[in-house]
């Protein structure tokens, strides 16, 4: 059985992270999103509160399965039984860093292997981040987050 | 009447900033240079010391009128009746977030359009906070901004 | 009165070039655009069917003006009257190029200013050479090409 | 059952393909390697000498086809039943490239989906241009392409 | 005498810094190692930790020195009789960074030169920064760091 | 004695190039600039042609050396008793191939390693095609190359 692992912070989850959530579910038996709980940020949500929004908008998808997890990728993908890490690329910044990480995760755990989904042009300049700036100042988020997500994520700058 | 805005810290003003709006006025009926008030960053100037700064470098720019603002671009520049945001491009780090930037603004405020300018060669490497640094340690920063600032630049770290 | 040209080969138009060209003309009085005559290329359009096809395509845009020219950019901008010059920018590998002649451009005439404008998401990676790479093997390239022009970009390649 | 295509012109296959083929094809049921007849180019090796060399080297591997195609690449995954192309990244360059052709890709045939890999660190700078360079001058290719291709590629320049 | 600088946080020092001094120190007659003491971070190592762990892995190597410093790197320089700086290339992200630190201290003192070298295929996405991530977690870092050094940076997560 | 090798093809030299040269010189002993009988393109000025004006324009600096070569870098480095080679910088596309060259000459010759210059800000975006585009269409070009070529290359393009 094949199964993916696709780690991310999701604070919240974008319609980018969807398209990829989408895409690579369908190229493996079983994928897991991995939620990461980085104790030494400061999120927008609690890792449960990621969990839950995430459960929400994949439930249409049989063979996603979402997990939170702390400390190294690698770590947790061995506990998934996994040896596959999927991740996006959506621009060149990511690009270097994501290298960096899966050559360092190559080099500590050999056969552990990362594969890359370009994020669908629609998506290519979105991210968290944009999305927690344009909510703090009102502005229309419905494009950039599932529908589902919208309200929760205007209610955390109320 | 065309009218854009020049959106930025200027935290402090710097010879690039003013090289570009020097070339960007003439390409306008009026440009308003936008100040903006971040809250959750610490800036080395007030934002009321960086427009007063502003208004003395551009006092020979009669098109030029120095604002400002806080909250999304977007909204400021619709205030100001403008249809068109200035941003100027060193280097590729730039160039990616500017293009994160623009694409975003274009999604929520679709009439609303960006124009990017390279920075003169002499400034490809010029930066507020090249700026900050050099003048932490008594560097010489005189080839950096305008002679009107250098001065109160250099008593902020005293 | 502000005149800008925007200069290219066009070889065939696309949507991407419309794009730049609908948006660029809202931002001056007259746009004009310059079809590049390269003699050292070997073009799949003569340069007087690119112009034909730019002038059919923009003929809802009264502010547009098609003409040809070979020789230096700065010398046709000149003879148009024009101080400004148009450029979009899709990616990196544009940008390093787009930089180096607009840095060059404002050397041999400092008067001349280049503004880039960025493509639209959708036209991102758009290019005619890949519409004729496209269309060499008989590909759908209605998504890539303004409806005019499909056929004839096919015909080429029969 | 799940079919990656791999294309590339492999002219020659060097270790940096080769370790490509070798990961991803644990990540599928079946890889066929797609050789690019492209009638533009000048290849050193035959289309037929690239298919046998790279038999030779992926003999080891019992999921793993080699055939020869030509025209788009999306008609060519379909007729293998694929739906995912698999590509390797090594730089900035590539990435660019590469975004661009799958972005392409999945316009005109939306429900195929492009996988990236990223080569070795080990092979990070090699290409078979750069194989070709060093044959021709008589340099040391073992390092760069398998062992049972060396000879062949020295012969090539005799 | 030619004395080079190469200055850097190593915090703590990698095996790629190690890569760079080897490799510079052979090109000059003295190699200064200048351990930054940037008093706004909040290093994991304090200086005199860096300084210590610096000599004891650059023992072998005749003619490199090692040295704290605060302040600007030109004032650093000029103290210790050098007119050339050394720094390791990894990345497009590092070269943006460095290209702005090197023609910044060129213009601040013309008669300052950087050279750059590039770091080693193996080390080529290696960063103190990773290596503090892994130790967190626990994970091995002996690919990373001199075998010296490897019990200190755990020992700091205990 | 310490000797660095500058290759390149020169085709004409340019400012930028001569740059490098008076700064490089500097560093060493000696500095043999290596200019590539590169056989396979057409180059605008011969071999002997552009070792000549090479030689006039360094000729105030006692311990540069001009030479033609063909073959291989490494082997050329080797037979001028050079374990150093020096490659300019101007921007990321020079970046990616400049790394990879260098990565390829360590590795088909471990003792021989390059060291980096950022070109100067003034000739940031520089190059011989640039100049040679310019001259075509009869552009001033005193501002890319040493007075002493303008003439000669003018003439070509007669």
């Amino acid at each position: 059985m094949r199964i993916a692992v696709y780690p991310g912070s999701f604070d919240p989850v974008t319609l980018g992270h969807l398209d990829i959530i989408e895409r690579s579910s369908k190229m493996v038996d079983e994928l897991v999103v991995g939620v990461l709980n980085n104790s030494s940020k400061n999120p927008l949500f609690s890792v449960e509160e990621r969990v839950t929004m995430l459960k929400e908008v994949t439930v249409h998808l049989q063979n996603v399965r979402v997990e939170a997890f702390d400390g190294l990728l690698v770590d947790f993908a061995r506990q998934c039984g996994s040896k596959m890490v999927v991740r996006g690329l959506r621009a060149i910044t990511d690009f270097e860093y994501e290298l960096q990480m899966s050559q360092t995760n190559r080099i500590i755990c050999p056969e552990m292997d990362t594969i890359f989904l370009t994020t669908d042009l629609k998506y290519a300049y979105l991210s968290s981040s944009i999305v927690r700036e344009m909510a703090r100042y009102g502005g229309n988020i419905s494009a950039f987050v599932p529908a589902l997500i919208v309200e929760r994520v205007l209610k955390k700058f109320e």
